[in-house]
């Protein structure tokens, strides 16, 4: 971890694990450049995995495409979590599986499940805590990386957007604050409702996760594209009006100032500083070379 | 027209029609609010109205259906161009009454067809000296509306866009400078490929008309917009950085910094000083009382 990265609150406040948030639909038969990516990151032979199928109603169908992947690689432990009540949500068992993952999982499916399930339980007491205290990964994709932020879209289609009323948010897990995280992005189109959502609060900033396409999100700010498709940044820290609060139900969005990037692998994007990171600003700030880091590494 | 919506140069170049461009399945059985607002810019009683179906491989069943509307007024008389060759686009009887209407209006179908059929013809000359020259309405929906800026998109899926090479576009009419036209927006998240077609020369900038929704353009730079959708606008001139020219085709495209803005009935935006416009700054322009507009008017 790089000390020019910390976020601008207290440096206690700057979480031990990494996140990776995938777009959904990420390769599984070819090279697996972001499943690959994800078990990269943990620097051990024997890696324990536990993949979370909260999200999905078919959880053994969706759970056993990632349990062959992970397992292909024997030194591996690979469990499965099918956390499907708020029973299973407080089991032990569960909890001390969870205590010891290196790396944790969710798949996709339907993120209010994930929330309505897992929302205020023991488990997710855990993965909070151990994402804050203990280096870890957790990893979601589709559902499970719409789930990570603490405000969630869980519904409204895209091309009724844009119109008071028509997308749906609530309370996601909130392992990322300040963002709003969206899934299938440019596949599904869905720039209208990340717009939408993110005008009704421009504290937070809209990521817009392309499929086979993902973030590592470092220190709780600084996000790393990988894989090969598109992510969107939509920053609103610029917004400088819209008419949202004054226009009835169903009426159409004015806008003026967000502020739109996309990002591939290779870039980055500095979630705390708003700031675009091109891969020589990466680089940099691997090196120890950015203006923030000045003496203390020395 | 009012002299302080003069775009920034030579005031002989600002052009005396309006044009009126619509994003396609604009109401034609309610309240017909956008087809009123483009007759309703003709401040004549007995109006001629010329609709061109070039665009469509079906020319006589979308014609019917403007006639049918345009024809409701008994003191308009409705003429159909069925321009669909290049002999019929000097044809002199056509020339003649492309001369003399009030509103030419372009249906929908194919922006290519347009610009095949009528580029460099005698009829498309005489459209842009009209629009240059004298008081007239241009008006566009769907591809009559892509079809009238100078960069024209006539092709490339959304959900592949923003990778290299994935967007087709050609020359349009060139009524509208500085800018790119797509329609059915919202509803197609057609975002994706308007961005990558901004960041490929951001001195354009994009327009995203949606459905039943439209602008009003004066003097070349002052869009309105009408209808009950919403418009988007893009703008790239701040654009900081992006990969497009240093990637392979299919690669996907890095951009940082483009502004997005979406206006609805009552708001508008200023192509020429890239200024978003609030009902207010509107009626300050209609009543003479812009900054630029100091003593000449009184």
């Amino acid at each position: 971890m790089n000390s020019q990265t910390a976020p601008l609150s207290k440096k206690s406040m700057i979480p031990k694990g990494l996140l990776v948030a995938i777009g959904g639909k990420e390769d599984k038969e070819n090279d697996l450049q972001i499943l690959s990516t994800v078990m990269s990151l943990v620097n051990k032979e024997k890696k324990k995995i536990e993949i979370i199928t909260t999200a999905s109603q078919h959880p053994k169908e969706v759970g056993s495409d990632y349990y062959r992947i992970f397992t292909k690689d024997p030194n591996h432990t690979v469990g499965l979590l099918h956390i499907s009540t708020r029973e299973q949500a407080a089991d032990v068992s569960f909890l001390e599986r969870i205590s010891e993952a290196d790396v944790i999982f969710f798949t996709g499916g339907d993120q209010l499940r994930i929330t309505s399930i897992l929302g205020g339980s023991p488990i997710e007491g855990e993965i909070l805590r151990r994402y804050r205290e203990e280096f870890c990964i957790i990893a979601g994709t589709s559902a499970g990386a719409s789930a990570m932020s603490k405000t969630m879209i869980n519904g409204g289609d895209s091309r009724e957007a844009l119109r008071k009323g028509t997308i749906s948010v609530s309370s996601g897990i909130g392992l990322v604050d300040n963002a709003i995280i969206d899934t299938h992005f440019v596949e599904r189109g869905r720039f209208s409702r990340l717009m939408q959502t993110v005008s009704m609060n421009p504290r937070n900033t809209g990521i817009g996760l392309g499929e086979d396409s993902g973030i590592v999100i470092e220190e709780g700010c600084i996000l790393k594209a990988i894989g090969g498709g598109i992510t969107v940044i939509l920053d609103g820290q610029n917004l400088k009006y819209t008419n949202v609060a004054n226009i009835n139900s169903d009426e159409s969005i004015a806008i003026e100032n967000l502020v739109i990037h996309t990002i591939v692998d290779g870039y980055g994007y500095d979630l705390c500083r708003k700031r675009y990171l091109k891969p020589d600003d990466l680089r940099r700030m691997h090196l120890g070379e950015s203006e923030e880091n000045t003496n203390e590494n020395n």
